[in-house]
């Protein structure tokens, strides 16, 4: 058999890049079109937050504010600065620092050190193109945010996973990971430690201040050996979204280490996800550049959204619709946790959620979940979809992949969704665990 | 002299990463912050829109009318995919097929190849991550929009200029500039011509429909040597702020060649620049690279924003606010025009403008405009700002830069501004060239 192509066709390569070549489809579009495309399908697995409780007066009545007048709506409808809008950057310096018990003043929290980005998720990409060549280094939390896992797989980034524990990774297995690339000359390439810090993506644990604290001085003891500066890059998409016990401080309130701190948040989860602004607290010698990368994905994200979140920050809405989302996802929570009770086989281990969007579970290690397990395909059959949890491991070469846990979200699914989906999953895993 | 430093601090690097290291201030933050920084200035430099045209009064209403039920208010503020709204994606398909004379059914104006982006600028910019690595290189027009011309210095990707004429390109000189790479064997290396098609920023120019067609067709005969795909991006930001003439089609209508031509739009500068909705129309082959990319900076553009313009471009507010704001321009434009040819020696040459926000004065040769000038300095003195035109050249080995142009814009200045602003800044130029 043999191909005839026209002469003008005849290409020996096509023209992308090592990036484009290396960007596969990330899981997450493949999960969403899934959902999208099947109605009738009970989906436990898009990171969607709740529809009913989104702020649709709330953001109606401000924006009705803003644009009621034109001295307030004109400036809201046009380009603003790269780094973001004054006021959004001044009270988002202010309320974290008070959030970490730290004085306004403190200079970790200054406000030109804020950079508001299209969703924290643009600010993990930019600060990761800043610090990472192809070849170099990532430490993440195994498992780790899967969307995250696709930004270093594109740029050619190594990463290597730390295990987790209930308070958050461990501290033991970090400093042997570090000692081991110490040795093989490696730790030259190390330039991040990535930590979903607050209810974890996927595990829902949250990373305690002691261990961040010992994490940052773990990395300092290291950098003499890299020959560079090592920063934590601390994702808190979820820090607002808890409903049981209080707030831990972030890694920025670390006595003497805030220069390696680099503090990912959002304003989207806690408020709408359709109203995207995030931003970034970066130390003082990486900012600049991160702003110049931002200037030119797309030189400021869009005013209109961050005037929005200004002005339901300043009013108080901000804080009231995240009272109730927290109560809201407190009670989704409350929720999937009884029926997992009551549909799981007992062999199956679940931590109890405490905030986030998440429970993690765990199948006996021979009960395959993966995309092309019989399980994940029984799901298929039974109209529910979970997130495999070999998704959120990385490529690590010191381990196999973990392919006997699965991420189940009660974000997005309705109450009665939650309970028939869990009870559906149920039957599945039960059926599975019995065949293996 | 010898700097002590604490043993913990001795870093031999930093831990940038090579576009970290390349990524420098673009000039346009620059710019725009000195124009926020001093009220005074008369800025004829920011390519702002005009203030008092920005649809205050149709956002107002567009935002309650989407968020007036719960049924279209709860979509518009969740998560969307990231190839965007299918409505908008398939709304911006048919607008511009038939724009282009092309059938609804074309394949080239597919819906399925249009991507949705936080303003255009994030199309250009992911599209170049997707086909170029280090050292590859584009060809650009001279001069070109100083913002790509950063996004190509932070990836390491080289710029080749080619002469601009009145209708466009010379096509002459990108022969020239093919054969040269060809010769040299860097044929391989070229992966793009980037074209600002409509109106460019920073010159005004249009290129016509013949020589696109002309640019793709000498494209494709250099792919052979190349041995991969050439393809051809054609920025459109400004095509809808004409107001003389009529359309001209894009490149997406040669026939034959669109598997070739990468087309970025934007609804943000026809409309409302703090509500930045951008998009590309995108060869298959290319499409779902790009996408991917989408999904590791953002999965996908604030949905809020997207709702706004789908409903904008179905009620017919966008279309009347365009055809409001084409007169506000070409009024601004004859403002400026006559200002020009009032205040500004007749050493210096113009072109008529009949779109876009710019004109481009070319100075006799040995009146420097750059920054550093004489020219630049009196001119800030005079509270008045220009883009200085050396900024608008890509550093190409084969040419001196050339520094003795200036881009003034009338589109963020009120009317009263864009008089004075040319008047001071004719006075400014009179005095330059009287003593060179």
């Amino acid at each position: 058999m043999r191909f005839l192509t026209l002469p003008g066709n005849r290409m020996k390569h096509s023209a992308f890049s090592a990036l484009g070549r290396r960007s596969a489809a990330p899981p997450i579009s493949w999960l969403m079109e899934l959902t999208l495309s099947r109605p009738q399908l009970i989906s436990l697995a898009a990171g969607f937050t709740d529809n009913t409780s989104l702020p649709v007066r709330d953001v109606r009545e401000l924006a009705r504010d803003i644009l009621g007048s034109r001295k307030t709506g004109q400036p809201a409808l046009q380009y603003g600065t790269t780094a973001g809008d004054p006021t959004l950057r001044q009270l988002t310096a202010t309320t974290f620092a008070l959030l970490d018990g730290a004085l306004v003043s403190h200079k970790a929290y200054a406000p030109d050190r804020v950079l508001v980005t299209h969703g924290s998720q643009q600010l993990l990409y930019m600060v990761t193109e800043a610090l990472c060549d192809p070849g170099d280094v990532v430490i993440v939390e195994d498992p780790t945010y899967f969307v995250y896992l696709g930004i270093l797989q594109s740029h050619g980034i190594r990463a290597r996973g730390v295990r987790m524990e209930r308070d958050g990774l461990s501290l033991e297995h970090l400093e042997r990971v570090l000692t081991e690339l110490q040795r093989t000359g490696e730790i030259k390439r190390v330039k991040l430690l990535y930590l979903v810090s607050y209810f974890q993506n996927p595990t829902g644990v949250t990373t305690s201040f002691a261990k961040k604290a010992a994490a940052l001085k773990l990395l300092k003891r290291f950098e003499r050996a890299a020959g560079h500066p090592i920063f934590l890059l601390e994702d808190a998409a979820y820090r607002e979204l808890r409903f049981g016990g209080g707030d831990v401080r972030s890694a920025l309130a670390v006595r003497g280490h805030s220069d390696r701190v680099i503090y990912a948040g959002t304003y989207s989860k806690p408020f709408a996800t359709g109203v995207r602004v995030g931003f970034g607290i970066l130390p003082e010698q990486l900012f600049s550049t991160v702003l110049h990368i931002k200037g030119n994905h797309d030189f400021g994200t869009a005013n209109f959204l961050q005037r929005l979140l200004t002005r339901a920050l300043q009013t108080g809405r901000y804080e009231k619709h995240l009272a109730q989302l927290q109560k809201r996802y407190a009670h989704k929570a409350r929720l999937m946790h009884a029926a997992i009770a009551k549909h799981f086989p007992k062999e199956v281990e679940c931590w109890e959620a405490t905030g986030g969007l998440y429970f993690w579970a765990r199948l006996p290690r021979r009960t395959r979940t993966g995309p092309k397990s019989k399980l994940f395909q029984r799901a298929l059959e039974s109209d529910v979809l979970y997130v495999p949890g070999s998704l959120c491991y990385a490529d690590d070469p010191v381990r196999a992949r973990p392919d006997h846990e699965m991420r189940i979200s009660f974000g997005g699914a309705p109450d009665e969704a939650i309970q028939e989906g869990v009870a559906r999953l149920g039957k599945v895993i039960h059926e599975a665990i019995r065949k293996t």
